[in-house]
């Protein structure tokens, strides 16, 4: 898996610098920390350059607690998702710091002058779907970039999204979210050089059926840039609009 | 059903004017014609003021020709839907007048000097539309309306479709046809004031499932003047354009 | 987009009697509001004819009342849908004029003396379709329709339908509306010359799969008139209706 | 499961007018002839009151012939369904009674002078569905029932149903067969006293789905008198229609 | 569509015995009773030979009661199925003689002395199915039918079904309700000779999707004498065994 | 269905050492109680070799109270599975010895000693699939198997999963629960020689489709030695497993 | 992934008996083989116990062959899937041993003498599975278990099946194969104590949806030893019966 | 849509350097050409820095052959994808320098000189997902990338993953294509930095559903740098990789 230290592990051995069982050992055990209930990925950063992110839905409030404070002792920056404000009110009894975003319900703690570079641009259709556009543009900048947003710009009014075009033209990435039809993604990507990254949501009722309409309707983008995350998955599209934007800086 | 009929059927038994049982003949009898494997409904063009229109498909030829007949006979403006060549060089030897269109798959018959009155555009998306397209127009021109096709100006360039806008602006009623994502109708249902007709196609692959993506698309429109009618369905649009083009004039 | 504007727009800046920047602005800033989390469509009414309207559901109550205060003072009509009582008690306060509708979830202001011209007919098969029903007759009455209403005349006692019929027959548009399985269009189409807008609705329950069988239903309907909105949208039939009735009014 | 026999059987060993192997091999061994392929249920004319039938799709010639074999050696009554002329041609090298109908792809062995009894009507929408229809009449036929059919009568022209409607109403069962929107069943479970058999077909095209929508609308009929078969099932609803008639003759 | 009324009212008008406006009239108004939000179909007693049952779902209260006082006074036999417990402390104010069944969630009116007829077996494959087994075997009591119930015989231990056996062979239409894998009709009907009427239910949970699973499995039944209604309908299986049961009485 | 006991009774009743009729009521009866809602399976214990296990859930707290009670007078060991904290409190006051696992929403009641032998692993992917897992791991040990469990290992990091593979590596059957896409069965497969029972689970959003994603990724799964059970099924699993695992004890 | 040969490589560099580069060349490349398009498992047979087996539907003649080439030099067992004739007809010129299965359409090729152990039964329940069946009993054949085949016995004459019950007790697994309402495996679960591979097909038609009907009943079903395979899996199920009834031999 | 041209072209307008009615024709005309049936889109190049691409599939060789000349002439790079080898010789004879490439069904023309950048890495799980991989990996080098292919790499076989690991370890985009269950992206996503875009075929059967199976997989992921698009869409994948890829050169 990661040829370079395999082979410096096997030298150190062949050196006898390190004994046959420990080798063993470190190849096991570095990686994470054992919970119980969950196995905490430190070396995440390494390995992929960003922390692990807590996904809290599912999760009791006492693991989220106990994930929260293994992770925040060995990273700077720590991000929980899915978050109520009950989860926030406990998180800050451990740590002072860390920074609720109701809309976006994530939870959030940076290290202080981490600045942002490069542009992220977090485009929505309507008022409904800000909470996912909220997720997506914390999660982007909480990873370092700039963040754009344009919200309210659905095509049933088109002037109103080639208005704020100029302010998007320079992202590196776009990050679209739309429920009900989900034509904003096609529209954006048609007039748009840099990778479109669509967010279906679960906004709209019928036959939108929870964010299948626009999940369809993104996946077959006619735009060639846009390719497409799972309905209401804010963070995700911030994370790789994140990952696009520092390749560039 | 019919009110002033079964009123004025009543008033002439009353009067004498006719026996019981012819009366009931009558009620029974006057709307159609039956050829055993299927029953022409004569009566249409005075109930719904458009003629009875064959869809030839899971009909044999033999049932197409005999239907031709019967209604050729009755009507000057006969439609023939999803026909294919063997089917029109049959009905040709019957009535030399009927033209094709292989595209649209249609076979017609009109009154020779039919004018076309107010105007009914038809759009579609992409290339490969263009069959669906065509079925629509030729359904609303024998219908007689006037038709003004823009074909090929699909989002991923939306100026294409900017550039057209004002030939179809004047229209009484936007036949939009899509497949892929589906989102042309959403567009120009947004910048018009006119009734759009959304036409799903199954033109597309994968995540499409076959039109089911436009279908959704077009069903959860943001544009509040956007109705659907089902995949492929080019007549059923140009019937209905036709209808409401027709009610202006 | 809209050609006229344009050309004067370049005239009147070939004519200096604008600058290029204020020129420039105008063609961005003249459309609409920004609210931040919205963007009021002002323009909608030039270019469609019809006022912006408010679906309630997804927003907070805040911003439904940012919406309508925005709304309220460059219209005199404005139609709040899918707004709950409480929604109704805080819009009230801000203008005594509105009116509520409980059952179709509507709040609605009028400019006082707006007559209402044509004829829109709303139909529904079951008691339980009621609410959509009130939505699509508040929506085209809203928009200038006379609206008739025809409740409860679902085909399982087809006399009934029967004997309301002359009540729709001088109709220039009927709204059909059914849940269960939907049949109610197919039968209204086949007796009625107009166009038909058919809405399925979430009623019933097992197989009915919160809309999707009467939404199917109608998508494939025998009668060529029917075209389909999406699953409990009375308010897109009514919005539809009325620019149909208006056309030949 | 067949209690007087097992205690006749156990009342025969217990007189040891039978041994107690010969009594477990009489419990096993009557009922079927095992064909390796197949294991032929000869018992079902005792068990059911009606021989099995044979659906040829899926079957190899030979594995149709040697089951037609088995069965005509033991019965006068042998249905063959969804069987192409192909094999027609060569179970009637076998026995020159049998019949083909090839609409309903049925081969059929009658004894000869089976009066027909009661009265099934088979209902079909659309020339298209007639197929199913003939399925379902020849099945009924073969068992023993009186058919009247009444074919292309869809609600599309409700006049055509009505007209034919008091050939039917006499039937003890009718079968009301329809693709597209499958709306008759409703239409005529409204009108009639005895149970329906809805049929769904898969004729239609987009929305419909291979049958699906028919399918619901007839699973989701106001009619309380509707119940409903697979897809195509012209066999099925034959079958259970006769079983019906047959209890009030 | 019912001739013979049709004929003796033209033969009346003929004979001057009524007027031409009245026979209009009545043809028009004898069938129902306008509610507004209902209209009450007193004539499907006459139609159909069972009384108009009430589906309270979906319906307010007020709904309910109104109906219910309409329907009262001019059937000895009615039926109220999906009702609650409020609704029955409203309807027993009006009728003390209503009977409410907590399982089947039905609230019945009854004349006195009603026989019970035939033989309609009710079973279900699991405890938790005796809820929509209830509501069927109150809906087959109150038309007429006696009824066997037998409970919790689902094939997972075949030997309870075989041995209950015999208490439903002499049943004229056999209910079966099943949730899960629904296999027991099947195994039923191919045990049975009479119609066998399968109720899927939403009992399950993950791939059973709602009933969904079990209403699949029903449709495929290899057993060709079972039909299918919607998911949990008890009511209409209950109906439609009752009419069959009452055809050979 | 279970020749020797037929073969015994019948040469009981040949040798008069049983009557007739007791013969009969024995074939019926032994098998199973029946307390009317339900009929338990006492027979089960002697056919499949584990007791019934009672699925609480859709059972109200009466009967299952009523069902444990049958249940424990006959068996050692009993499970009751979906059983919230209110069962439990009224199960216990009948018997102090059951245990109550809150995560898994299991009781059980176990006879003292049972040793545990073999070896089942329960590896689940995230932290909110434990209860899955624990349902799962009680089963398979209250029906005798040693049980390892491996918690939180999906394969985005799959470090986690390759350190704690030899704890899993001396197993005869490797449970494999996942949620969300649903990849760890296919992963462990490929890396094992034992079967894999994957149980998918509802953790998810979105286009997970409460458990369809994981469903459809198992059931498609390129390592051979996966077969699949419901959603959620964890105990199906657990009781898959350790029939297996006690094959080769 | 494997301890033991980790921990010995890293104590055979240490010990100098290899080099550092050796090592980690040793690591990477023993398992496979690459042809490019393929990458052959050798090292599967060490890992699993079996061999690869080849699926050749997608893959190209010549790839089937090159595939083949490189598994026969190195495994004495080889099994293809999915082949059809013109496959086999090239596979037998590189080796005459290989044997043909053209129901099963699997290529075989095995050491001469090797005995078959245990039990495997393979049930299926019409003609029409027969196929899916084959493939699962060469499957289990060649990987080493004894085979007893059972075939057309549906529970629509469940006699059929009780009949031959006797002649799969003794199995340690049984694979049951079941298209239409796929109810079999609940069947034979309830009667059986070993483990149950279901196999959907999709024999069937209409609601059958390809298999989806089967596959949904089996995943559903109440009897808790069955586990499920993908939709005409039967090499799967042959795969997995295989290592199940090897555990006890 | 582009403010500098707009501001500009009024700035020509203002200062007279152009007439009113040509800077209009201006703003419509320049962006394409209109062949009737197709607008090629010229601008694209300069809109989005990439030429517009032929989707040969549902067009017809006359339409294909025209919109080749056209695009030829304009661009040195052009690609048609979804072609077969009937298309290729007649583009062949237009310019000889076109490639074929007959796996990716893509017909390419490159600027002779044009130097490859960057590392996209195009990896893919079997052998029947070579077409897919070979669509995305022609497209991602026709647009200017470096390509690594390694094919053949499922996780049933993980090992032969690990192996190819550091060949792709320098990436700046992976795709990874995947049909049957569709794990690989997730693995891959776990072990990479870079942005993974996950391609779904439609290889496999049954519970496939023709790459819904994998579709869901890769949009579930739980590796955060994971997006999707359409499947077997390899034309898209390439093409975001392209992007993402110029953008770090």
């Amino acid at each position: 898996m990661e040829k370079e230290k395999i082979i410096k592990l096997l030298a150190d051995v062949k050196a006898k610098r390190i004994s046959v069982n420990d080798a063993f050992e470190k190849l096991r055990h570095l990686p994470y920390e054992d919970l119980g209930f969950a196995k905490i990925d430190h070396h995440r950063l390494m390995r992929t350059g960003l922390p692990e992110v807590v996904f809290c839905q599912g999760k009791t409030l006492e693991q989220v607690i106990t994930i929260f404070k293994s992770l925040s002792k060995k990273n700077k920056t720590v991000l929980l998702t899915r978050a109520d404000e009950k989860i926030f009110k406990n998180i800050r009894k451990i740590n002072r710091k860390v920074i609720y975003n109701p809309l976006a319900r994530t939870i959030s703690l940076e290290a202080k002058r981490a600045e942002k570079k490069g542009l992220v641009a977090v485009v929505c259709a309507g008022t409904a779907d800000i909470p996912v556009a909220e997720e997506a543009a914390v999660t982007a900048s909480v990873f370092g970039s700039r963040v754009e947003k344009v919200y309210d710009v659905g095509v049933a009014g088109i002037h109103r999204l080639l208005d704020c075009f100029d302010r998007i033209a320079a992202s590196r990435c776009i990050i679209v979210i739309a429920g009900m039809d989900g034509v904003l993604p096609s529209v954006i990507g048609g007039l748009s050089r840099c990778p479109i990254i669509a967010v279906p949501t679960s906004v709209g009722y019928g036959a939108n059926f929870n964010g299948i309409a626009p999940l369809l309707t993104m996946l077959n983008s006619c735009a060639p840039n846009v390719s497409v995350v799972n309905i209401n998955n804010g963070f995700g599209a911030g994370y790789i609009a994140s990952i696009i934007n520092r390749m560039s800086t």
